[in-house]
């Protein structure tokens, strides 16, 4: 008899190198729904019966409040200390079951599921990993392999060094939780990488395959990574347009774009897609939008360009230029205030993280904006700056450092006057108006 | 017999909270006509066969020179002392008449006149004020009534106390100047409200009535109180469009817009009336013009936003925003300078008039720039901020007080150099190219 | 027998006061093809069957390699010594023939040559020199006349003292080249104007005839002069469009534009010649580009508006304002940085050139940029900055100086953080909604 099939759901991350935003990263949105959506419930193998997830404290709440089709249990990760901790807190409810481990931060081509279950059928192997074909070198874990056949898992092998083209990601379907658990708990006197050594273990004593693929991979570490998220969700998108949905004279739609209900274009504004625009959002005048998400109940004013950029719910703009930029809800930037991209010598933008300097490994980025943020006109922000949440930019101020939340930011300015002894010229310009 | 009807236009006001504006408040001009032609001419009963004004220095010359189609006497009050002083000021032309009584800066619905004619002709009262129906308190004089009869005017009572719904404004009917004069004359050992006193001591003796309306009541006190009336002027608007008006390919007219005389306007601009474009004024391209009034021979430029301003004549734009701000003549913005009209947290503005801290109870308000003024490119002026006639504004400022009259102001600035050991990028930019 | 006529092309002026731009004057590039082809290749006398070319080091290489139907010789000025020392370099290439003597960096209408020749087939004149007529004063030499008869060349007589309204230009025909190295080595003790003082000499002494001319004549000696040229280039421009080219849809092309090949044009955008777009080029959505010069593989970004300018190659903008300026190759300015093109006070521009404070008589004037430049977003440069090659700006910044060569250039700023004790508004704003 065929063990029950669990959805085991890995929840529980502390998501703190994802500030400036405060949203949980499983349940950051995309299109109105969290990444959760994306990631797990519309890839879920026919087969499960049963849905266990491990959540934080930040998720908790939204998991517990879940409607689903099947039972499902949440249990809350004390503090995150990585996948075989987290499993080994949800032991006592997966006992003599298959498992499909979720990471659930991670998004991986919705077809995956089913051909990794579909190779554990074909081959009756103990567990199948999904494994992602990529040629150039990403940090995780590499599959040292047989043909199919995974021998190890190789964390962070650095460049040239990858045993093969294959990277773990999430996916795992494992034939038998009790084999598995007793692995994870032989593994006591490691401390990194626990689980990637349980399967290097269990590879050399029983049949472990790898299923490949090719395509989306990816996930929310830090928060430039939204940008990351939002294009491979872009991938397969189709036009739609909502209910009582008003278009002005002169709008250029182009691509693959979703415009929400009571949506509001208004003339000249070009969209190139993919794009979406959630329900209640005006578009303004003037406008060129390409490649991003604009969240409900926005208004993006006169002249605004975003480009390739993560715009929330409730943001408003006036002629501002967002561009590789994420913005996460409620933030309204003055007239004239910029997000700079784009570094003047054009090399990697880095970021500090957790007083670490990372390099983002991107040459075009603009700001990461937590929530209910106010900046003034005429502000510009430098490439790969984060605003916390809560925090008010005056106008006209050079943003060239991280500001936490809940700051009150002005750059110190100082007004000469003095008598003005220069005549203003009057208004007659008529050598100006020939000209014009 | 009856009287002879006198419209008496108190025009004397000294209008020192309305700086920087220079221009005599009952002279400021919408759409090419002065205020006083709006709040005292079109609105003359027709029964009126002579004009008696008190006039300031500063309006003088104006109605002196005015040609009217009968007699018209004007009188200058020394100093500003109030409503009482002014008619005193011109007793000696007003014996034995009926008076009509206008404030030549407040404006009521046009209709009220004739209204208040015709309630005096069928009560034979002493006299008619009109009174202006408010849901909202207002800080002005309140009647208090016993149905139309009014008892008493009570000045500024506070929100609350407020003894009836009606508000007392310009349009006094008078049936007798001589016992109108003698009770004026009784309140001597009073310092204010002497007017509204003698209305209250008349009202003990004689038939006193109130003729109720609803709709346009405004003046002119503060700079900011130009846009109220502004919006009450454009109320009854109706499209017009002047000789010799060209307009471009891709313009959108909505709603009621009048257009003087050659005017042009370029290509991609929206214009959202209710709007009043003078005479010879050019509308540049990619413009948006929402509920403004703009001059005669003014030139917007390129990707310039007007939005419920006033903009008076020669005035000069390139790519500005320029929202719920007054702009009086002569005036010309840098490209990129921004009129900021919302606080960070969004909370009523205030601005200091004459040394006391004013709410305007206004949350979007710009600035009020008086004539002659030039602010240079990326110029940010913040919300309420005034700015005097004849000043210089630099380029790159954050103005974040108000600016006297004849100033040259500058934000200090201080530019760094150094050997630039950064490579410069070459042109080849085919990746970025790739994402256009 | 008639003597052979040599083409004399003088193009070794060491053009120091043309900074910040480092391409040599006579190969400034205009619409694809240096100078030299317009001042000198496309007016060339049928006649003329071999040139001698006083280059410079920094020419040298472009003149050697020049592909010509006829012989050509190269030599190399030492030291820019003026006119008569550069002739007298190439003496011994030049002798027993006829001359027409080219100032390289000077353009004139290209009618003149032939018709300075017919009038020497006409007259049999020893020599003939165009004249340039000019109803204001111009700082050049002047023509002292009888008839057509020159009598002699007097430099820079002051307004008001001009002898005739003639100027000597470029494009002298000298029919006897002995004779005339013969008086400009008679010049010996003369430090300056030798040239000049050759030719009075033998006007006294032979038939020295001027054929009068109206129209073009400029020249490149300070870097703002690059705009007069344009201009002047722009006279008899013609429309026309290459291969592959993609206009998009509410493209507005008035007047006179050529459009090279690839050149891609956005939605929006309003073109009014006379205009030149290079190869390759980009012109993105909502521009206005007006009587200006775009080199090729640049890319204009969204609303951009350039007027009256030169750009050269490979420049990339964003929403940028470039009026009046000159843009060399390879510069890229950040989104909403500005050129300034015009004082507070509307009066003449001055500019520092080699520590002298120039007018350049022009009351609009942008910025002049060599090569290689980044600016960073927000930044304004004032009207009539030089800003060196190599060099990059940061963002928003104020350019009140010139700056020279290869710095890195930061405006000070100090950002001062305090905690936030007002609260941030919360996304509903539904009133606000209502005005849209």
């Amino acid at each position: 008899m065929k063990n029950e099939l669990v959805a085991v759901v890995l929840a529980g991350g502390s998501g703190s190198r994802f500030w400036p935003f405060q949203t949980n990263k499983v349940l950051f949105p995309f299109m109105g729904k969290p990444l959760f959506y994306y990631s797990v419930m519309r890839t879920l193998p026919k087969s499960v019966s049963r849905m266990v997830i491990i959540a934080s404290d930040s998720n908790r709440s939204y998991f517990e409040n879940l409607k689903l089709p099947f039972p499902h249990l949440v249990v809350v990760q004390a503090e995150a200390h990585g996948m075989a901790d987290a499993l080994l807190t949800a032991k006592s409810m997966l006992t003599s079951c298959s498992l499909f481990i979720y990471i659930a931060d991670h998004l991986v081509d919705s077809s995956v599921p089913e051909k990794v279950l579909a190779k554990s059928e074909a081959t009756s192997a103990f567990a199948v990993l999904p494994g992602w074909q990529t040629d150039t070198y990403f940090p995780g874990g590499y599959f040292t392999l047989e043909n199919d056949r995974v021998l190890s898992i190789v964390e962070k092998p650095g460049t040239g060094n990858e045993p093969s083209k294959y990277v773990d990601v999430s996916g795992h379907y494992i034939s038998d939780s009790e084999a598995f658990f007793s692995a994870l708990q032989h593994q006591e006197s490691i401390k990194d990488d626990i689980y990637e050594n349980a399967l290097t273990e269990l590879a050399a004593k029983t049949d472990i395959r790898m299923e490949p693929f090719q395509g989306i991979s990816s996930s929310l570490k830090y928060p430039w990574d939204v940008l990351k998220v939002m294009q491979d969700l872009f991938a397969g998108l189709k036009s739609q347009t909502g209910k009582n949905v008003q278009i002005k004279s002169n709008v250029v739609i182009e691509g693959e774009v979703v415009i929400g209900d009571n949506v509001k274009i208004f003339e000249n504004t070009k969209i190139t897609g993919p794009c979406y625009i959630g329900d209640n959002t005006i578009i303004g005048n003037n406008n060129i939008i390409r490649s991003s998400h604009i969240g409900a109940n926005c208004v993006t004013g006169f002249n605004t360009d975003i480009t390739r950029s993560y715009v929330g719910n409730s943001c408003w703009f006036h002629s501002n230029y967002i561009g590789d930029s994420v913005l996460e809800e409620n933030i309204s930037l003055g007239s004239g205030a910029v997000l700079a991209n784009l570094r003047l010598d054009e090399a990697d933008i880095f970021s500090n993280v957790k007083s670490e300097r990372i390099n983002t490994n991107l040459n075009k980025l603009g700001a990461c904006i937590g929530k209910n943020v106010r900046i003034g006109v005429n502000t510009s922000t430098m490439p790969g700056i984060k605003i916390g949440s809560g925090s008010l930019i005056t106008s006209a101020a050079l943003i060239n450092r991280d500001i936490p939340d809940n700051n009150y930011v002005e750059c110190e300015t100082k007004l000469n006057l003095k008598p003005n002894r220069q005549p203003v010229p009057d208004g007659n310009r008529d050598n100006f108006r020939k000209k014009i």
